[in-house]
């Protein structure tokens, strides 16, 4: 198996990502491979003092910035990272690609290098999102990649989510839910609708474990495993609740830094308190994947350093291991039914 | 003037309502009318020992619940305190009406008993916001009341806003953004793209001071006054963002306890973290409108104590002072071309 990350994907590109690759490398017999200017990542292999010999580099001149405009940035650069790697997990010469690089441009080179699997009516970004009261993180999707949704984006979501998480965190059947503006079955607009009745059926079918809707102030607390909804809500509850954590966060530092007695306080409190921001942080989810396309890509977030890189790495070789990409696909054949015939002709 | 007020509404109703309703009386000239059953009433009247002449009694039997379904419930209990306040207001036997009753049952009571404003395409729910860094709160419309939303919804949700935000808060032509995926101009669904050019061009009319689109994490930052989506997104946004709130305070709470020195250090830190939650808390901020109707009505908190009682009573008085729904017909009347002639045919 050969895992490929992008080396010069995100804020603390080249350093952080040859750090983490390394400490991964180590303790795995899968190649790491890593895509990017080769002096630039050789120089940090030898920093790192990497004397193993499952990292492999390959060479690419070119990086992708957050600043572009994905769909032109994707066909001028053909030198870049995100299109070179792409190629590479076309041709087979890497099983998985990870990148901490612009979401955008993945996501279109995905679609332009890679193309939809068979039956996928559009891709989707995924993200894991923190919770309490329950372990591990629940996957939200879609974060973005298609605002303007319809219902069977958000079906195949359901199904595609659930084998993922199923893939990587051997919870089976994991509880699937669809991001609503109430619980009870009925709510929502025509999409929401819509798509409620194609995951109820694939619910009855035993292809995913559906459980109705649920609210976004339900999805913290881990009531579903899976959240599903189109990418326009998605983005906006994700962002919304982000910056809610940020600036409560922020209350608290300088709050707790006021006054004297407070700061007393405080020293003897911080320790309880950085546990909190560690749990509400994302860094140890290791990558939310870009689901539907012909390869699996894992983007990890852009200020990823070393241990995001790492645990990224050991999921990769999971994502891989598990199949999830034909289990995707198998799976999408199967429930053609629910999306009807209507739409088939349309693919 | 008469304010109205639901002796009913709300989770600590009718004690809360009728101890903040004599707080407020106790400090204005206005009359404030208590709907709800006359003894009931009276009797907590009496247990706040109120002697003053400018609180009013309106006997009404039957109370709407959070269970029913509200367009039913309205058209069934006549001589609940919704639809016999709706009706008042309607016949100018009061000049606003406040309650913490559900939601839904005010929106179909609304629409039913006043109708919509000349042009309004539909009410729209609103919310007050929580902000840091930046005084006072940000309005947030829709929250939920049109989930099938057109562009030219969102379009008056601005204008609406901007007039209830000026009136209220004397902040004269707030600030108005746009909720969406992304701060660039063309960013978003067609809806929301089309959202934005209808906003734009009544900013270029200095209608209302447009300044783009924003994303969800940067609302709690205090970025704009007035924040326009539609109805489902804004409701993910709000209940997404008020989880995570409620799950942050909830692990703080809960870590801050464990183990004796942190316990000491919580102690010493904790006046400081009620100011944070004070913070994140919206009781001050005196209920929010439904805007669009042809009358004054102002929702609160189910949860609401005398406190945000009292707060909304004040407000209810600006709200009528400043004649915010006269303004808002005119508004409406002179952006008819932002909208278009096909929209006005469709009317």
């Amino acid at each position: 198996m050969k895992i490929l990350i992008d080396g010069m994907g995100g804020d603390f590109a080249p350093e952080e990502i040859v750090k983490g690759a390394v400490k991964a490398a180590a303790e795995i017999e899968e190649t790491v491979v890593i895509i990017g200017p080769e002096k630039a990542i050789n120089d940090q292999l030898r920093h790192n003092r990497w004397h193993g010999e499952n990292i492999e580099v390959v060479d690419a001149t070119e990086v992708i910035t957050n600043h572009e405009t994905p769909a032109m940035a994707v066909r001028k650069k053909k030198d870049s990272t995100i299109v070179k790697g792409m190629n590479m997990l076309k041709e087979g010469e890497a099983d998985v690609f990870i990148s901490g690089g612009s979401t955008g441009a993945l996501l279109a080179g995905g679609l332009v290098v890679l193309g939809r699997l068979k039956g996928i009516k559009r891709p989707a970004i995924a993200a894991w999102f923190p919770r309490i009261g329950k372990d591990g993180n629940t996957l939200l999707l879609d974060c973005g990649a298609n605002v303007e949704a319809k219902p069977e984006y958000i079906f195949q979501n359901g199904l595609m989510g659930s084998i993922f998480v199923e893939g990587i965190t051997g919870n089976s059947m994991p509880v699937v839910k669809l991001l609503n503006v109430g619980a009870e079955e009925g709510k929502g607009d025509e999409l929401h609708k819509e798509a409620f009745n194609m995951l109820k059926a694939a619910g009855e079918a035993e292809q995913i474990n559906f459980e109705g809707n649920l609210e976004g102030r339900d999805i913290v607390f881990g009531e579903a495993d899976v959240v599903v909804t189109d990418g326009f809500s998605g983005n906006v509850f994700l962002k919304g609740s982000e910056g809610m954590a940020l600036a409560i966060m922020k209350q608290f530092k300088s709050k707790l830094t006021e006054g004297i007695v407070a700061k007393a306080g405080a020293m003897l409190a911080y320790s309880k308190i950085k546990e909190i921001k560690d749990e509400f942080d994302y860094s140890d989810a290791g990558g939310a994947p870009i689901l539907g396309l012909k390869g699996a890509v894992l983007k990890i977030h852009g200020n990823s350093e070393a241990t995001e890189v790492y645990h990224a790495i050991k999921r990769a070789k999971d994502y891989v291991a598990s199949d999830i990409t034909g289990m995707i696909a198998e799976a999408v054949e199967k429930s053609a039914a629910v999306i009807g015939a209507k739409e088939e002709i349309e693919d």
